[in-house]
This record gives structure tokens, C-alpha cells and sequence, in this order.
């Protein structure tokens, strides 16, 4: 049954020749990649104008030039992670080129940056996007956090469903976004021109001074209009053949809606003076200035929320993948390289889902909580790799390296000032945890890493001789429960490997071993029974003494075979009504390391129950 | 380190032969048994206070009337049960009544009113008093369920510990509250006649009239002030000889106590006019008119709060009880049966823990949305019982037969008409959820009977051919993951049981397959390995499949056993870092039902990683 609802929600499987098929078209691909990029404009618009809106309309004045700032930074990017599609084309952008360039731990810090990215890229677009709807049905305003975990369940299934299946499902709200928005500002501009600009009146009184760090701390959350940018860089491979070039042109078309798109709604807000309520966003406030509360603006709304729900469709489309790449480098468990039973990498996208989840509900279902954490993790991953390819270019010294180097140079002065920025203005606003988190990743990569090293030394064959060497005299224990149907296949099967065969029963009701002495000698004479008496009710530890006792006096250099008697239920409820004894046995004898260097085999000889 | 945490919060182990040590003198079963009872008046007076206070000073007029129906109901009560402790002294209580005089079916019935009857003292205890200490600091209030929840594990660990200490431990509060209450009457009484009755002005206006229904609602719920009264008559055998003495004569001092204290605070209440604010218990309220709000009346409501938790713990005392007595009778799960570290036992207490964790929980912690629940389950368990105890009367014809079968007589009468009264008068408050849950719960006692004695049948010896009959020639099969030192011993396993092993690889990436034979083909030649495709990435299936297509071709009546090797990582966390395919594996092969009537033989060879 359990089968069934999984065949139903993500597909039956598909063979891996499949696997080169599924490549993405441009279209199709811009639709994967850019949903995070075009959308962060919903809260970093939002980000800018909750920054500035404290100091009042002198505040609200200067988000223009902030704007073009931000816009500068984001085109400056755009041209640096052009230059590493085509340097880098295997897909593990960021990570790929710091780890190349920089060394072993620079990469590994760039990964962790990256990952936190991606999750906090989910959690933000899906807390914005909420945000977007319930500012036209403030109703919806206490469910923010049922309704983002609701969003994030149904990315995560069409996910698993497959790359392709996401790719279309996903084409739809990404054109509708960037068709509608572009209209909206076309129309608004027509509209401004119009009218003129907007009243300062209606601007709020200033709370606070305009200090140089809230200017600072304005232009660091708007500069969370960038995050997505690098997506592409990290999912070349996925791309139809040439993959380079095709990533690299949809990387432009990419960057120059995002630059429209930002300074279009950013500067209409400005000169038409709008601002917003308590429960509403300034995007929304903005549709609602131009297109009244009709149906044109719960449109609106509707597009932004769905695209911001496709944004955090990103996220699923890098995190597993990077998670893929760092566990096939042996930093991460291997179970992240699996291919699900639709050829996605369904345990990246398990970790991410379950990772988002938890940082909507700490969170409280908030963008605006989570944004300085967000900035600095993007920003740092943003340095780190321009950085790789200033030394990437200075070692390769092909044609025109040197313009090369100087465009990803000032792109990593430019992105190292911003982290700078955001980690002194947002520190305490959460920007520390990232701080603190990004290091301690190192305590993660690097155990998992020499663990699968160690593993592998312990596995060598070498030096070991080649003939193997059967044991000669096999001793086995078998417990028993009592004298039952459900032992006897133990006890056959024992004899059958072995004439050393020894019962064991242990005695948690005085008294009770005798009753069993009686009737054992009279149907098995031939099996010596030894009774174990257990004061302190434990199964377990009697038994494991009784064995390590009978190992110490044989000094044969063996351990004795335990040869489990198991009852099995015919149905899963069963079982609660049983004790479980075997399995917590299998356990213990598995896991109990008194014995280094020897192994303990383990035989399990099911009886299974028929009704 | 788990089991040193373990040891600190319960103790060490006791050895069984301690068991027959642990009963307790009537000062201590007193204590362990009678807090319930006792406090039961803290909610008692609310309910009905709450229910007559919505018609005015004319509604509370009739709290005197209806709390000596009450009084008087409790005296026959308790009067039927000092029979049932002289009668049964085993413990069951109303069960065993039930069970032996009426029958299967209606034993089982008052066994789950019973059982649901626990849950509901312990959540109604614990968060009425939190409740009474909230009264006195209302900045509590909003922590209602932390605070329960808290309560609730301390109690659980107090009664892992063992009864005895239970007992001890819970001596404090009961006497404290006991003496407490009496002196504050005592000086009410005195109070009272000095000053004369209190003012009627005081009492809140009529919100709906005086009906029939309204008196019986608060009638219903009064009678809560009955709850507890038969615990002693579940736990004689945990008196010290001789049990049925010892517990009658505790019985007749508990029911005399409860009698004072229930009257006397509900005429004092009465008498004086006193009435509650919003967030305050009626109990509170008659403390702080005859105390003022100083420490006197601060230690009238910790004695409160103390006393309810311990009541709850008149749950951890039954409940356990009798969830072993039904699994020893075999509606149960056997595992309720058995003894933990401290004699205790320790699976009904942990069941009782989450159940009412789960009661506190979903009702929000609030005890007058619980009241109608515990009411229905409780007297339907007193109806039954003393029915069940006029049959016995009548079967039996000892001295005084008639005599005593019509006390019980009167006394079923009266709370079966009570139990009519409740399901009714709050049916839709919640009383119907216990009228829907009692009878299903035939659909868990019957099921889990049935599948005992079917195991006892399937296990019988009977008819089965005494020899032993070892099996001729084993077949064994040894999935491998590669050619690695982790394969070896279990290669030597198989090769000392058996000259015929196959070893069987599941090819999951196309062409791993031709490299491992390459490899296999150099160290091992003697051994047939068989490359198994996967197309759909799957390990389990295709080897399990390839099993049945080997049995099927050897036609030998014989199934293949299965030698698994398997990792053994040094620290729990590397296990997050491997497959877990052997566990998978083992798994699948144990709960595969395709072979009813075989059964294959898995063994283990584990390869313990050492670092």
C-alpha cells in the first residue's frame, strides 16, 4: 500500500540509461534557474524600503541611488559568473572554483556558504511569497507559517517527480512573472510620466536620524536582490549541448531582466512616493498605487506568489546536486550521490526540504528574520569564488587574461566590501549565526571525509593472503525461549552445521529454568541445555557474559555462533505484542565491541507466524 | 553514557527477589492511594460552582442540596467497595468483578473505563493544579500546559523509581493538604458563625434560567468529587498483610476525610456568598475571603497544587496495575507485564505518560473541558462493578448475603443513574467521545487475544516428530559489494558450512560489473560470481529475485541461505555515513512472505570497522 501512494505522488521508476536524456532547453532552463534571481526583487525591494522608510521621506529619497548601487554590483556579477560557465563547465560553480583555485578548505567554506544559501534561499521565498498573497487577504496573515510549509511540501514532491517534470511544471509562473511585471512597469512609467511624481506628503515622519550605518544597513538587505545570480554557474551539465554556451547566454538574458525589473519597480515606488502599510508589502503597495485592488492587482500578487514559490524551486535545483558533488568528493555521506527512482537525487532533496521546514518554523514564517542571515552566506560564496577565478585566470594565462582577472578582481573587491557591510550592520541581527555556522562546517566535511579514507585502508586487500581459510571446529549457542514449534528449525539447522551445539535459557522467573530442564531432556536429550539465571530481569547482558564466559574457557581463539530462534509475525501490529528480544539481541551482538578484532556471527533463523 | 544518565534518574537495578519486600503500611497507602480521592473536591467544587453560578445567587443557593446528594452517594459508594476489598484481593478491582460475575465482555468494558478513567485523573489532576497555583499568580496562566507537562515527569520518574519510594516521597503533600484543609474549616466554621452568612449582593446575575437540565449539569459534574474512591479496591495486593484489613480500614478513613473536606468547603462557600473571578478557582476564592491574599492563603494553594499532582499519581500507582492484569489475561501486550530496573512496571508507566501528555496536550490544559470525559468512564466503571458484586452475593450465600448484595444494589442503582444523568446532561461536551471509545476499545482486547492463542497454537510441539532432522545440503549465497577485505570472513563463513557458495553482485552503475569479475576471477576463482543488473538502481528486489530464481531452478524443497557481511562502523555516527543495505537487506529477507511455510536462514558476519 505504501508502494502504491509512492508510485502516485512521484512516478514509477525509470531506468538509469535514461539519465543523458534529461537535459533542459534555454527556455526551459531559464525557467529552472532564475526563479530566485528575478524574484528576490519581492523582498529586496521590501528589504530597501523597511531599511530607509524609519528615517522618513529624506530616508525613502535615497533608495534610488541605492538602487542603481545594487544594480552596478548585480551586472558586475552577472559578467564574473559568465566568465566561470565557460571556465568551469562540470557544475560545481562556486565550490568548483574555490576549491581549483583557492585550496581544499576555501572550497569546502564556499560549499557551506552555498548550501546555507540554498536553504535560506527556499525559506525566504516561500515566507515572501506568503507574505505577497496575505497582503491582499490580510485573513491569511496568521497562517503564514502552514501556508509556507505547504508550498514547500508540494516543490519538493514535484521534485521528486524529476529534473524535466520540474523544469515545465515550473515554465508557466516564471513567464507569467516577468510578463506581467514588465507590463505593470511599462504601464507605470507611462502613468508617472503622466502624472508626476508622487505627494511627499504621504510619506511617514522619520523615526530615526539617517545615520551613514542605516544607509549602510539598507543597501546590504537590498543587495539580497542578487542571490540566485550564481544558480547557472552551478548547473552547466544540466543544459543541452554546447552546455557552455547555452548556460552563458541565458545568464545575460538572466541579469538584464533582473537589472529592469529591480530599478523598473524600485524607481516607480520613488518617484510616485508610495509606501506601505502594516501588513502589506511595498511591491504590493506599489500594484495597488498603479492598478487599484481589482482583479488586475490580486493578479498581481498571485504571480508574485507563485513565483516566489517556483524561487525557492532553485533551491532544488542546486542543493542536491552540490550535495552530490561535495559526497562524491567524500565530504558529505554518499547517500547523497543515489539516484532516486526518477533519476533526481532524492536525499539532497529529503536534507533540503526537511532544512527548510525547520527554518520556517524557527523562524516564525518571517522573511524579513531571515534575510541578514541569507545576505551573508550568498555574498561570502559570491567572493570567495570570484577570488578562485582571479587566481584561475593568473595560472591559466590564456588570450585576455589579464582583462579577465581584472573584471572578477573587482567583482570580488566589490562583493568582499558587501559581506564586510552586512556582517558589521546585521551582526546581531542574525547575521552571527552564519558566521558562526559557515566554520563549524569544517567540523562536518572534514570527520566524514578521513572516515571513508580510514574506511578504505581497513578494506584494502593488500597484504592480505589469498586462499581463504574455513574455521575448522564451529561452536554455536543457540537461546531459546522455552520449548517450542519455534525453535525447532534453530536447533536443526545448528546440528546441521555443527555437532557442538549448546541451549541456553535464560531464567527471569525463579523457578521457571527447571520446568524447562524437565521438558528439553525428555525431547532433546542430546543438546546440553544450560540455564542462566538473571536477578535484574535483563535478556541481554546475561546472555552476552554466558557467551564471553564459554569463549574464555575454550581458548580455541573462537567466538561461539549464535543461532537466533526468531519469531515473525504474519502482520506489522503483531509485533508490538511481542518483546523483541531477537532483534534487540541482533543489536547487541552486533554492536558490542568486546571483542576487538574478532567478529561474533550472527545466524537468524525465522519461524514465521501464519495468521 | 545513556545508561549512566539511567542509573542517576532511576536508580540501580533491583534484583526480583526484592519483590515480595515491597508493600506498603496503610500510613504510606494512604498516602499513595488517597490523593486522587482527597483532591478530587478542588475540581469538584469548581464544576459545580460553575455550573450553577450561570443562574445567579438562585443557582448557587442549591450547591448545599446537591453537594449532600453527592456526600451520600460517596458513602455508598465507598461502603460497596469496602466490600470488593474484603472480597477480591487480588487486585483487579472493578475488573475483576466484572469480569468474573458478568462476564468477558463486561470485564472488559470496565477494564477500559477503567483504563481511560486513569488517563483523565492524571490530566484532570495535573492541570487543575496548575490551575489553583495559577490562581495565585496569574502571570502563570499562559504556561498551563508547560507546567502540566512538567509536573507529569517528575511523577513519571518518581514511580520508575519504585512503588516504595513513590509511596514515601507522596506522604508530605497528602498529610500537608489533609491538615491544611481541616484547620482552614475549622476556622471557617468558627469564622462563619461569628460573622454570620455572607452577602447575597455578591453573586453574579442570572445569564440563563434555572432549569431541570442546569441542576442535573451540575450535579454531573459534582460528582467528580467521586473519583479515586475505589483505587484502593485495584491495589490490595500492595498492602502489607493482612491486605483486605489493612485496605478496608484505609478505605474507611480516605471516604470519611473526603466527606469533610467536600462539605465542608462547599458550605462555606455557600454559606459565606462567596463567588470567583475570571481566572480563578472557587476553591482560591474561599481561601483568600477567610485567609486575605497573604502567605497563609500562598500555602492553601501550594498544598493544592502539591496534592493534585500527587494525585495524579494514583494513576501511575493503577494503571500499570491493571495494564499488567490484562496482559497476564492476554488482552494486553505481554511487554506490561514485565518488571523494570526497580520492580515498577515500568511499560504501563511510560504508556500512561504519553497518553496523558497527549490528554493535556489537545485539551489545551484546561480541566473543565476534560471534567465530562472523566466522569462518564468513571461511574460507568463503579456501575459495573457493583453490579458484578450483587451477582457475586447472590452466587456465593454467605453470611449476611442478602444484606450485603443490597447495599451494592443501591449503590448501582444510584451511579448507574448517575452514568445516564452525565452521558445526556454532556453528551456533547465531550462525553461522547468516552461512550464512542469504550466499546471500541473490544476492537484492540479481542484482536490481541485472539493473536496469542493463535501463536500458542502455531507453537504447540504436538504431533510433531521428536528427532531432529538436520538439513543435507546447504545452498549459500554471499552478496557482495565489491572485492574488499569486509567480504572475506563471510566468504570463510559460507565456505566452512558449505562446499556450494555462490557469490552474487548487483550491478547498479552498467559495466562495475565486468570490473568487480576481473578482480573476483584473480583472488577467487573457486568461487561462481554472478553479475546481477539493476536497471532501476534497486539493490533489494533483483536479490531477491535472483534467490527465488535459484531455489526455483535447484527444485531441491530447499532455499538458499543467504551470508550477508556487513560493515560494523566504529561510532553510531558513521553509521549516517553507509547504506544500511545489509539492515535493508535483512529486512526484507525476514518479512518477505513469498515461501509460507520456509523460512531462509540469514547470517550475519559483521566486519567491525575499528576506527
Amino acid at each position: 500500500m505504501l508502494g502504491g501512494i509512492k508510485r502516485f505522488l512521484i512516478g514509477y521508476p525509470l531506468p538509469t540509461y535514461q539519465l543523458a536524456e534529461r537535459r533542459l532547453n534555454k527556455i526551459r532552463a531559464l525557467a529552472s534557474f532564475s526563479p530566485d534571481a528575478l524574484s528576490s526583487i519581492a523582498y529586496a525591494n521590501q528589504e530597501i524600503y523597511l531599511g530607509l522608510v524609519v528615517a522618513g521621506s529624506a530616508g525613502l529619497a535615497l533608495s534610488w541611488p541605492i538602487g542603481l548601487a545594487i544594480t552596478g554590483l548585480m551586472l558586475l556579477v552577472a559578467l564574473s559568473y559568465y566568465q566561470t560557465v565557460h571556465a568551469y563547465t562540470d557544475g560545481g560553480g562556486s565550490y568548483a572554483v574555490a576549491r581549483e583555485n583557492l585550496g581544499v578548505l576555501p572550497g569546502l567554506l564556499t560549499a557551506a556558504s552555498l548550501m546555507l544559501g540554498y536553504l535560506l534561499t527556499a525559506a525566504v521565498s516561500l515566507t515572501a511569497g506568503v507574505a505577497a498573497i496575505a497582503s491582499a487577504y490580510p485573513s491569511l496573515w496568521s497562517y503564514r507559517v502552514s501556508l509556507a510549509l505547504v508550498f514547500l511540501l508540494i516543490i519538493a514532491l514535484v521534485n521528486l517527480r524529476g529534473a524535466r517534470e520540474a523544469g515545465t511544471g515550473m515554465s508557466v509562473p516564471v513567464y507569467l512573472f516577468v510578463f506581467t511585471y514588465l507590463a505593470m512597469i511599462v504601464y507605470g512609467v507611462a502613468k508617472a510620466l503622466h502624472e508626476g511624481p508622487g505627494a511627499p506628503t504621504a510619506a511617514p515622519p522619520a523615526m530615526q536620524p539617517l545615520t551613514i550605518l542605516l544607509i549602510l544597513h539598507a543597501f546590504s538587505a537590498g543587495c539580497t536582490a542578487l542571490t540566485g545570480i550564481e544558480s547557472i554557474s552551478n548547473g552547466v551539465p544540466i543544459f543541452k549541448p554546447p552546455e557552455s554556451k547555452n548556460a552563458g547566454q541565458t545568464l545575460i538574458v538572466m541579469a538584464l531582466l533582473m537589472g529592469v525589473l529591480f530599478l523598473g519597480s524600485l524607481g516607480l515606488t520613488n518617484y510616485l512616493g508610495v509606501v506601505a502599510g502594516p501588513q502589506e508589502t511595498i511591491l504590493s503597495a506599489l500594484a495597488r498605487r498603479l492598478l487599484g485592488s481589482g482583479p488586475a492587482y490580486v493578479a498581481v500578487q498571485v504571480t508574485t506568489l507563485l513565483i516566489l514559490v517556483v524561487a525557492a524551486n532553485t533551491s532544488f535545483a542546486g542543493f542536491p546536486r552540490l550535495s552530490a558533488i561535495l559526497a562524491a568528493d567524500g565530504y558529505m555521506p554518499r547517500q547523497l550521490t543515489a539516484l532516486g527512482d526518477r533519476l533526481s537525487l532524492d536525499n539532497g532533496i529529503l536534507l533540503l526540504t526537511a532544512g527548510t521546514g525547520g527554518l520556517i518554523v524557527v523562524f516564525g514564517g518571517d522573511s524579513h528574520a531571515l534575510i541578514p542571515l541569507f545576505a551573508v552566506g550568498v555574498f561570502l560564496a559570491f567572493t570567495m569564488s570570484q577570488v578562485g577565478m582571479v587566481v584561475h585566470w593568473w595560472r591559466a594565462r590564456t588570450e585576455g587574461w589579464a582583462w579577465k582577472a581584472c573584471i572578477n578582481g573587482i567583482g570580488a573587491l566589490m562583493t568582499g566590501m558587501t559581506v564586510v557591510i552586512i556582517g558589521v550592520s546585521r551582526f546581531t541581527d542574525g547575521a552571527w549565526i552564519v558566521i558562526v555556522l559557515i566554520p563549524l562546517s569544517l567540523g562536518v566535511f572534514l570527520p566524514i571525509r578521513s572516515h571513508y579514507r580510514r574506511v578504505g585502508q581497513q578494506l584494502s586487500l593488500r597484504g592480505l593472503a589469498a586462499p581463504l581459510r574455513p574455521v575448522t571446529a564451529l561452536r554455536v549457542v543457540v537461546p531459546v525461549s522455552g520449548v517450542h514449534r519455534g525453535i525447532v528449525d534453530a536447533l536443526n539447522f545448528a546440528r546441521t552445521i555443527t555437532p557442538d551445539v549448546t541451549a541456553v535459557y535464560i531464567e527471569l522467573e525463579p523457578g521457571a529454568g527447571e520446568r524447562i530442564r524437565q521438558e528439553w531432556s525428555q525431547r532433546w536429550p542430546d543438546i546440553p541445555l544450560v540455564i542462566v539465571p538473571s536477578p535484574y530481569r535483563s535478556i541481554i547482558r546475561p546472555l552476552l557474559d554466558f557467551l564471553d564466559e564459554t569463549d574464555a574457557q575454550h581458548r580455541d581463539g573462537q567466538l561461539s555462533v549464535v543461532v537466533l530462534p526468531e519469531l515473525v509475525p504474519a502482520k506489522w501490529w503483531q509485533g508490538l505484542l511481542h518483546n523483541q528480544t531477537a532483534w534487540l539481541l541482533k543489536a547487541a551482538l552486533l554492536y558490542s565491541r568486546r571483542h576487538l578484532g574478532f567478529q561474533r556471527v550472527i545466524i537468524d533463523v525465522p519461524f514465521h507466524l501464519q495468521r
